[in-house]
């Protein structure tokens, strides 16, 4: 019987499913992508390996090849996401629905653990999340915590924001601990000045849902700050999902957890 | 070879030990005492079971007897601990050094799991505590969440305070998630009001150490609760050890790790 993750990716091969992966496959973890020149991909891996939390490393693809077998024995990433940016020199030059056209034997994919599988684990323990419940996206920031650099890749960590009271952020930081690969525990809550954002209303990215009275901000570190630090670098090609369409993979989220 | 913990015992019930046992055995659990007369321990029993974060039983006595085997095959309450408290209707009528004169054979002895666990955890993972550095008691509150009632248990949660940075306070919570048995988790961190704390500078028992700039205040459900639920049942007869002379056990805190 095939998995809801291998249908998932089928119909994005096949360009029956477009557009964001938000509720596909439920159970099945996501992740973002980004593909770099082999030139840049040792100091690439280096700078996620210095930066676990912002950039945890699910996947990594040989030179040339868009497989990833642990992730999906028949999953190949230049066929099995639905929509591309790709950058030269750390401009957008294009969104594409497959990289055939775009592919070369020298670059490396790399699959990094995103906060859907986390959000997964948190829902089910009965704790709301309120830009899920009103359809946006996450509010996400950059801060003034400095990632620790390596070759050309560097800059601040961008973090996500969920609004919690007191008691549910606690549960939320036991449950988020649980999963080192999707970014862990939170790095910060409360004060927003305090990691250098200025107006927390007023996100760099994504929507702000509010913080109601009683509530709490509760920060991330995020997947954004490996594709910013990849922009950043301007390297001559570079290749990620397009937010919000993510990669599908055969990894559960429960397999995630480390106890 | 005789223990630390053993010869702690040992010099407590030869009376060369008198007063507080902090920092006396390193790494053996140190316990609350609470003794009632069997007529009530069944209550008793149940409240602690209703409410786990503040009254987490690590040891109880068979009626009439002042042996834990579980915590010490050699132990006995009634000569193991340094000071005691003996409450008679819900007032002190007392404080002695030893049980021989007051112990009665319907009387049930309760070991109730103390802060001193997780925070030699939490200074072993380099997160300062401010009141063991000052050498005054942590800061305690009656707060406005109430515990689940049994019999003539009730009343509300107290809960001790923490002033920790969020960094710190992230890490603590998970640290503390590990020991259940000894409150586990905080209950809340931040605003004082939102759980009742009308002046967060004027503790109901022990000392505030100040909240410095970029600190939140932290708070754990604690170990006076049962003490204070007992005082208020009034009981005929009730022992409780005097606060800061604890029962030394043979459990090591890091026994107490859940994972």
């Amino acid at each position: 019987m095939t998995s809801a993750a291998i249908a998932a990716r089928h119909a994005i091969r096949n360009k029956q499913h477009r557009g964001p992966t938000a509720g596909l496959a439920p159970g099945f973890v996501q992740g973002n992508l980004a593909v770099l020149p082999a030139a840049q991909a040792a100091d690439f891996m280096r700078f996620c390996h210095l930066n676990p939390k912002p950039c945890p490393v699910i996947g990594v693809g040989e030179p040339g090849s868009g497989r990833i077998p642990a992730l999906g024995a028949d999953l190949d990433i230049r066929t099995d996401i639905s929509e591309f940016c790709v950058w030269k020199d750390g401009e957008l030059v294009g969104v594409v629905d497959d990289l055939s056209q775009v592919w070369r034997d020298d670059l490396v994919a790399f699959v990094i653990g995103c906060s859907f599988s986390f959000e997964e684990a948190l829902i089910e323990a009965g704790i709301r999340m309120r830009h899920i419940e009103r359809r946006r996206n996450v509010a996400m920031y950059r801060t003034n915590i400095a990632t620790a650099p390596a070759g050309p890749f560097g800059g601040p960590m961008v973090v996500s924001m969920r609004p919690l009271k007191p008691a549910d952020a606690i549960r939320a930081i036991q449950i988020t601990s649980r999963f080192p690969n999707v970014h862990g525990a939170p790095v910060h809550f409360g004060d927003p000045a305090a990691i250098g954002i200025a107006d927390v209303t007023k996100p760099d990215f994504g929507d702000f849902v509010g913080i109601e009275p009683g509530e709490v901000p509760v920060f991330w570190a995020c997947g954004v700050t490996p594709q910013s630090a990849v922009r950043a670098a301007r390297p001559s090609l570079s290749i990620t999902h397009k937010p919000g369409s993510m990669l599908v993979t055969d990894l559960r989220n429960a397999q995630l957890a480390s106890f």
